[in-house]
């Protein structure tokens, strides 16, 4: 039986970027397989009385982050460049990567729009650079763009982000094991694909 | 030239005790010295308008904290007991170990502090703990807490507390190199290390 871990992100974070863009060959070389569940953080960010980022708010939090994101990318080779907005509106990127669910697209897309927004320093609430993707992918965008706009869809996000909170998810990148085994953070994706290779066997 | 790296902990930080705990190893192996710089995080927390740790404000970061440090401390072989009380007052056991800057026992005296708090469960703001823990180390036990109580140490603390916030330090353990870069985690002592060593060539 193939393991597999739930991967728990919001566009907007920055940590989902290098976690993103390594976790699909080192879950390969783990053979786990990673479903990917965009959610959004404002709302439970909202509920702890925050209206942006905490490392906006905490400003020496957030001047270590950037730094030490800057660091990470240059460790793993991945370019990296500071968006002039932070965070960014991931509603419709999160919608379109809801819309690929069981779709090959799917992974593809995650880590084109982390790495158009971290890596090259782009709007993801942009449908130019949205559909841009998906057009590389090979995919029919404003077909795609206009399904992710449904009501059925902004539902499936909604429900997602509220299952995020039941599980007891309160940032990203969050990963979970099919036992309900938290883990969270870029730092624990190994921990996690370890203790979700143990349980599957 | 060996390189060094100041170890910035505030006892009653959790994911202190696993840093501390592992870092005289692992700094050896990189041949790096360590600098143990006790401090307290209480007042930059009050300058953010929590009087508690951030764990307790945030239920389910708390709840994810003790799950996650328990399996931390498993993987590391170290005993895990989650205490009665946190945060506990950890001003005590700082100016102890302010005390013994520059003294043998002092890098004993901080793992044993914190194998007492999380691997026992045990109270660091009782003054017994922290004798029985000096005389263990064949340490006269009642002078020094008497020269740890006088307005010298006391002072010596207050400045270092400073000094962490004038570094940009906003959280425990941190890791500073020489050269100023800043370390946060239990997690990033491994790159603090790699960083500082590769300076000290």
């Amino acid at each position: 039986m193939t393991a597999t871990l739930d991967f728990w992100f919001d566009f907007a974070s920055t940590y989902s970027y290098p976690a993103c863009l390594r976790a699909r060959s080192v879950a390969a070389r783990d053979n786990v397989k990673l479903r990917y569940r965009p959610f959004l953080l404002g709302p439970g960010f909202k509920a702890q009385g925050w209206d942006t980022s905490p490392f906006n708010i905490y400003e020496a939090k957030g001047r270590y982050m950037w730094r030490d994101l800057e660091r990470l990318c240059a460790d793993l080779g991945l370019t990296f460049r500071q968006p002039e907005i932070f965070p960014q509106n991931s509603l419709l990127a999160s919608r379109v990567a809801i819309a690929g669910d069981g779709e090959d697209w799917q992974e593809e897309f995650c880590r084109a729009v982390f790495h158009a927004q971290f890596g090259q320093g782009r709007r993801i609430d942009d449908p130019d650079v949205i559909d841009e993707i998906l057009s590389r992918l090979g995919q029919p965008s404003s077909d795609i763009r206009a399904y992710a706009q449904t009501d059925a869809v902004k539902a499936r996000l909604k429900a997602q982000t509220q299952e995020a909170g039941r599980q007891g998810i309160f940032g990203a990148p969050t990963f979970v094991t099919a036992d309900g085994e938290l883990f969270w953070g870029n730092d624990r994706l190994e921990a996690a694909l370890r203790w979700a290779a143990r349980k599957g066997k």
